[in-house]
């Protein structure tokens, strides 16, 4: 099936909602999204975006049972390592299911990877969950190294409560 | 001991650097810092920056055995979160150990807290070796959340010839 893998616009952002939603079903996580596609319209669509994403299109006449032609997309950020500097975070990697099977997660990445080497960026990173077994094979199989499993890198996270009270305890200037 | 928390100018990037090899020693892997202070400089302080840093500073009289006044920092920079918008990653954070103990890494940390919440981020993360206990449960202490053992997020890495086989293998446009 042809598809092509493009950056995305503004006008994308109901598209990739909708499939960041789908994305957090899969991830048995759907209450967690609180953003809107509004919210990525402003934040990936402006002069210093927080995030760039690719999407997959598929031709009209392979549409979707639904009728979506967007079905699957690739949205990542710079980041800064100490030891190596720029990198590039892949924050989400998805393909409708029905459309799984053809070659389109792989191309995303590829065109990431792309992205990254021409951001002179010595890393691409992705985080995954222990039991998405296809996606950490399918990773490994390209090369890439758990460095959770390897090294024993631990993800933390203040939000909500623990954050606020952190930032409370803050020395005053 | 009195000690100040306070943004890092360019003037500081020689000290950084050297925390920064300081910090790699202590994670066991002192080969991977493969930066300079020259690169701290242009990437972090330029029009549009790579990552954000604060440093501890201590007066003259209270300075190392070496002879340094920055004795911590606390590096980090922006992500974003598909489910909950702009975040804060902090990359490091460092005390020189003669410097411990003193509630300089919490300073630093609750710094970094009001800078996230200042930036309407959701959420302040960051990665932890599994072996290095007493950071670990300085966070959980702090009411942080390990991802990694709570929800089972593996962080996974393409770098060197992975990255370079990826980038090579996308479709041509």
């Amino acid at each position: 099936m042809a598809f092509k893998i493009r950056a995305a616009t503004k006008e994308d952002c109901k598209e990739i909602f909708r499939m960041i939603t789908e994305l957090a079903v899969f991830e048995k996580m759907p209450d967690q999204v609180k953003i809107s596609h509004e919210e990525l319209e402003s934040s990936g669509f402006c002069e210093n975006p927080l995030f760039g994403c690719l999407v997959a299109e598929v031709p009209e006449e392979h549409k979707s049972k639904e009728g979506f032609t967007v079905v699957g997309y690739g949205l990542y950020f710079y980041t800064y390592s100490t030891w190596r500097g720029r990198a590039l975070h892949l924050e989400d990697l998805y393909v409708m299911p029905e459309f799984r099977g053809r070659g389109i997660g792989i191309s995303i990445l590829s065109k990431v990877a792309e992205v990254a080497k021409k951001m002179q960026c010595a890393r691409l990173q992705l985080s995954v969950l222990n039991w998405n077994t296809p996606s950490r094979d399918f990773y490994a199989a390209k090369g890439a190294q758990d460095l959770t499993a390897a090294e024993g890198w631990h993800l933390i996270r203040f939000d909500g409560q623990s954050l606020d009270n952190l930032a409370n305890d803050a020395p005053k200037d």
